[in-house]
């Protein structure tokens, strides 16, 4: 019998009005003949309020324990699903993480997938059961301990089940109706894409659209999971959504797909450091020691000569999240004291944006940076600093140019208009 | 080293204050040089909340994922005591009831225990760990899912842990300091007893004050564990409390050690019952067959004589619990319909109370009866019916003589007096 993985999400179980609308999707799929693999959220505020009770009881929490506390929201909806579903005539079961076993490694907080092992949900499927409901977010240690998978991380087991159990595809319900060309809210032109390639969702992914977490396109990228986003609080049909799929089933590859945008950036630049070989080394080893996501990074030689300090200098400037700024600054000023790097000024500037072009005919497409600079220098906007990947050109700008620039970009690529 | 198990119930674990306070209470036995098993229950209200998705999702539940979702409340509270503990040094994990494991029968929602293997908890111990916090209230069944033990299942739970690792004591921490010789909202003269027997426990458990469960004191009983009930909300010492323990161990056996009572009974009458050998077993039969808890029962020769209907007739009274009354009705009149009794009224009282005094010196000691039968006569307060187990005299009374009737007892044998 086909199986079907489908996740819900916390806002798409809140409470049991919203229980009930999704054990309704659920039954929808074993009238089509599949057998059902249900992937549940805690209810939306839960895993909050455990999380704070943790973090009142002990500041510098034993992760181990923290898991086993945070879990339980899991559990809770994963029975009440089951519940649900068997009111309305479905054989089903909910499944807590230490039953299936979902194996994961020790890594409390941030667990890795071990093995799924199939036998004993597949055993009921044998038996009659239509849906095993299965509680998303955590596993099973080696030590017997239940482990978390981190935030978004049911996502990541819908799509680990789907991979272990070979599913047809892997349904993420949430709040959206799908990945958008761009982010709705600031562009009233974006169009919701019918299908975007795993690289592209990837891109999108880390890039600051919260649709998806990153770890699970990955893991459905691996092992070909062909992923469904669509939305828990419409009316859904075999073509609702938007399918993310290896570029094959995409029949007309776009040169760009989506503009995608963030604002929790930060640009540190080191002024006037001495430019000799293996600085960028002294500068990034001890950044990368202290956990600092370093994301764009531009090196510019600089004209100035110093009276008694003759060679070259430069200016090094670096992209990071927000938040890791002060670790980023203590950990240069850390090499600076260390003697290890030398440089004249640290300027922080928080107030920029990153907006960014994906797309996975670029590979094949020349172009595409000089058409995204011209539209936005026809706009006046300054780019501060430029990335690049194999599917993707990202800009660092001031933060109050962050909606103009994805909307001139969105048009310049004509977003709007489909195939 | 020396074993306590601690038991923490929903009230003193309501929030996070309280399990601070829990948790210096065991961090104090720990400096005693004990090694402790805490058992909580859940944080007050959750689990009511649980029930209560339960129930709005699924009238008729199934009971093991009704026992999955209700489990998940006292996982929350042994991770959080952990977490506190771990927060004062001490050391300490939580231990849910499929990782000890406590292996229970399948009776889902009123699971029995199998066996508690120590082999988990010890190596523990063995590793230097000081307290395992063990969620209560919860097993897992021979098909590997999760099981609970009905409501009040924590007090059992620790006994059963008590009795499994040879515990030198089983505390059992509460809203109340101890057992009193009568309810001290009837009695300002009510007094705390410092020990009471198992069997005057058990008798005062079963009848109404509703300190302990009934099947945790058995369980102690049988296994001899020596049970301290005590408050989680004074500040308490070695001699805080009351013991419940061996008859062995107290020193003057009281002839009566309490007076109990108990609201929620009905009193049922068939009148002129035709009296035949077997025709208790017809009325009685058919009542433990729809589940009625039969309590106290008299059978009154009457001296009438029906006409065509030679041979003596009888009266048959019996008590059970007022909300038992409907399915008693039900199960006579279908016994009077199927023609194997034959009644001519069927009179329902649920007006009355049970009043009980207690004592494990009454098997030595004569005149009891007469003496607790003169004092309500002095009061004017007529006895109903009358029940007796070896340390125990019931009287069933009407309900608004049942205040009265409580303080009349506790000062007829000078409960007020210590010693």
């Amino acid at each position: 019998m086909p199986l079907l993985v489908m996740k819900f999400g916390g806002t798409s179980v809140a409470d049991l009005d919203r229980i009930a609308r999704a054990a309704e999707k659920v039954k929808r799929e074993v009238e089509r003949g599949h057998d059902v693999i249900v992937i549940v959220s805690a209810m939306a505020g839960r895993t909050n309020e455990l999380v704070g009770w943790v973090n009142q009881t002990s500041p510098f929490y034993d992760a181990r324990e923290y898991d086993a506390v945070v879990a339980s929201g899991e559990n809770v909806t994963a029975g009440l699903m089951a519940l649900r579903l068997q009111e309305m005539d479905v054989p089903a079961r909910s499944w807590q993480g230490w039953q299936v076993p979902i194996l994961t490694t020790s890594a409390h907080g941030a667990a890795r997938f071990i093995d799924i092992p199939r036998a004993n949900i597949e055993a009921k499927f044998a038996e009659g059961m239509k849906v095993a409901v299965v509680a998303g977010f955590q596993g099973l240690s080696p030590e017997g301990r239940i482990t978390t998978l981190g935030r978004g991380g049911s996502d990541t087991t819908a799509v680990a089940f789907a991979a272990a159990f070979g599913a047809e595809r892997c349904d993420i319900y949430t709040d959206v109706d799908g990945i958008y060309t761009t982010d709705p809210r600031i562009s009233a032109k974006a169009r919701k894409l019918d299908r975007i390639s795993f690289e592209e969702m990837l891109e999108l992914a880390s890039l600051g659209a919260k649709v998806l977490q990153t770890r699970s396109v990955e893991l459905a990228m691996r092992y070909k999971v062909r992923l469904r986003v669509l939305s828990s609080f419409d009316e859904t049909d075999e073509n609702s959504g938007t399918l993310v799929c290896d570029e094959d089933e995409i029949m007309e590859l776009k040169v760009v797909s989506g503009v995608a945008h963030s604002r929790d950036e930060a640009k540190i630049t080191l002024v006037t450091v001495q430019d000799r070989p293996g600085i960028a080394a002294a500068i990034f080893g001890p950044l990368a020691d202290a956990g600092v996501n370093v994301d764009m990074i531009v090196q510019n030689i600089s004209e100035k000569d110093y009276g008694d300090q003759p060679g070259a200098v430069t200016d090094m400037t670096f992209s990071c999240p927000v938040d890791h700024v002060d670790r980023a600054r203590r950990a240069i000023e850390g090499a600076r004291a260390a003697g290890t790097i030398g440089y004249e000024d640290l300027v922080v500037d928080t107030d920029v944006a990153k907006v960014s072009v994906v797309g996975i005919g670029m590979r094949s497409h020349a172009g595409v940076a000089a058409r995204m600079f011209q539209a936005l220098a026809a706009e006046n906007v300054n780019i501060k600093v430029i990335g690049t990947s194999e599917i993707k050109i990202s800009v660092l700008i001031d933060r109050k140019y962050m909606e103009l620039a994805v909307q001139t970009l969105h048009d310049a690529f004509e977003l709007d208009r489909a195939g």
